[in-house]
């Protein structure tokens, strides 16, 4: 494919040699690994994410696949054999589904968090986020057709993945699921090779990856090379050492890692995208225009974003827009972020403006008021109302 | 059985006749119908609530039911025919099963909010919350011996309930559940006629009540009448018209209660039961024991309760604490709450205590900082951070 072609540098010593081209407007926050976020606007155009600007959000260089020898292995506790499967297999053998679903890194605006106490971390903006409609085959269908038996094997827990792309050691990016929300019909989970009806980019996994509706970027692991079921979580350090919420009272010489459960489903989140912190904003109409996103893991939906011009004294409701289709959801399997929008008249004497946004899904939890009291070591997580402050002037 | 013989009084023209004796040390908010909670520190001496203290929220006169003559209606959509089993059909055709379950009243915690901006409701404390093993039949097991055939009907959507406590109009008391929950074989939805080993208390529902576990109090419909299937929610004013969630800027004027979903699940909660606000301390021992409760909805497991002796600038990990036999819950069925204690030295040079508590789930979502920005019309979902101040005395 033409991705292909264009993506490699001519330093073959360069573990980084096969990392694609990306496009000049990303904000890069690391470039080997590469890791970076579209500017906040772009997010809120519309509810999908073009390929090009949907965050990218790599542990280790973009491994070299070959699409035609490209094999998937399927083996553990209660299969029968490995199965191996190619691309044509995938392809070929099983139904193909589209499942439209919100990716968001646990670190996603981690710079808040930093702001309280310094984190440890990749500095996110508010962009580590974005949905796309992914096209592939159910994760349950290939476990099913593996031979695997539900119900017959109480020992299987868990869904382990194991990536293409390895560090210096030889060591592959590596998560698990549970399995119950690998098996669920209702779990939606996705091996995909196709992202927004393209052939899966090289920064997002290609030829295959997985993607776990509802849970954390760091479980929907790309570049698969490998599925095992097995009686316990990934061993991988990023499934035990990492992606775990702490109380702000620990720190790097108290931690322990195996006190806190791996993130899977993450809590409800928003953020405003426009105006910019710091914005100053010419009244040359009267409305003002406030935009942003809201999404809940676990298939919660959004059901009401609130946004204040004062810090939180007052709120406004927003107007909510679903992408296409994707309007009414079975309960549960509220996969997609939504999009909000406010335009209300400026208020009048008030040249300083502290716009504030909260969200709420359909368990009704709402966002905590502050970052401080969520700090964490690894700076995950991070939930708190979004906080812009613009001035206003008039001519 | 003994509690019909003591349950009525000598009116007969009073609606309220057939209520119950209740244990005097019961804090009252409402008599006729009777809402009343347990002291806060009884509910943290075990996980298990006693039947006596399990707080008691009736919408309407407890109704005189025969135990005898009882008869359960399931009928509507999807189902061939109308199905009525007797007392002695649902303890003998189905199997019987246990599910240890939080329950809790939509207005626990009320009393604050109302101190915010008067909402409308009874004054509950922190106690609106309880746990009990609960023992019964699967509704499932109940629908699809009626003829229920899961997939054929795809206009059934939710399973409505009728109470036999009646208004003085003869409307019953009603609401509903989504199907997916009520059908789920990780639903646990009950039709229990025991608690706590004990035969159903008359104030719980005797003879049979619905139990949701992860889900409102208010949708736990006590003296079960009648079950229905329908393509619509139940039409009753509780599940129309109350318990639901809005902005705080919504009012009795400009409000419309069809723009919120009905309260299913519940947000991460927890309060402090002990020490009592206001209390006075002798520091004639080293160490401060403070306790509470947390829990969650939709069967989250609470994973971590912070605790603040300074108003939420610092914070200690609590230690947690299960029911017997409920410490290694399912993913996604922890329907119990945890009680949690923290011991800590009396930290030196502080006469003033600002104690706060914060639950974190294993979705990660976490209680608000305040309850004013989650202020609403009805005073539901007050989920905010509880906090009690103490001063600390030395002889
Ligand atoms: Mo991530
Ligand atoms: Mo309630």
């Amino acid at each position: 494919e033409d991705q292909l072609e264009k993506s490699y540098n001519d330093d073959v010593s360069d573990p980084y040699a096969w990392d694609p081209q990306r496009h000049p407007a990303l904000v890069v926050n690391s470039l080997k690994p590469f890791n970076a976020e579209p500017p906040p606007e772009i997010l809120t155009e519309d509810p999908i994410t073009p390929n090009t600007f949907f965050f990218k959000r790599n542990h280790l260089p973009v491994p070299h696949v070959d699409p035609d020898s490209y094999k998937l292995e399927i083996s553990g506790t209660g299969l029968p054999d490995t199965l191996t499967l190619t691309l044509d297999d995938l392809k070929t053998k099983f139904a193909k589904h589209t499942v439209t679903a919100t990716l968001q890194c646990a670190g996603n605006r981690r710079s808040e968090m930093n702001k309280v106490k310094t984190v440890k971390g990749l500095e996110w903006g508010r962009g580590a986020i974005s949905t796309a409609r992914w096209g592939g085959v159910r994760l349950r269908d290939v476990l099913l057709h593996a031979g695997y038996k539900p119900d017959s094997c109480s020992l299987v827990q868990h869904v382990q993945f194991e990536g293409l792309d390895k560090d210096v050691t030889g060591t592959s990016y590596g998560a698990s699921i549970p399995l119950h929300k690998a098996l669920s019909e209702d779990g939606d989970v996705l091996l995909a090779y196709e992202m927004n009806g393209e052939v899966l980019p090289l920064d997002h996994g290609f030829p295959l990856r997985v993607v776990v509706p509802g849970v954390v970027g760091a479980r929907n692991v790309k570049w698969l090379g490998k599925i095992i079921l097995s009686a316990e979580e990934s061993q991988s350090h990023w499934q035990q050492n990492d992606y775990k919420g702490f109380s702000p009272s620990v720190d790097w010489d108290t931690v322990d890692f195996s006190s806190a459960p791996a993130i899977q489903e993450l809590p409800i989140q928003s953020a405003i995208t426009e105006p910019e912190d710091g914005a100053i904003l010419e009244k040359d109409s009267d409305m003002l225009t406030i935009k942003g996103y809201a999404w809940s893991g676990g298939g919660r939906e959004v059901v009401r974003v609130d946004v204040s011009l004062d810090g939180g004294k007052t709120w406004c409701v927003a107007e909510l827009r679903s992408a296409e289709g994707e309007e009414a959801r079975p309960l549960g399997k509220a996969w997609a972020w939504k999009l909000w929008e406010l335009s209300v008249p400026f208020p009048p004497d008030m040249n300083q403006l502290d716009i504030v946004c909260k969200a709420v899904d359909n368990s009704y939890n709402t966002q905590p008021d502050t970052v401080a009291p969520i700090w964490n070591l690894r700076g995950v997580l991070c939930n708190a109302w979004h906080r812009v402050r613009v001035t206003v002037t008039t001519h």
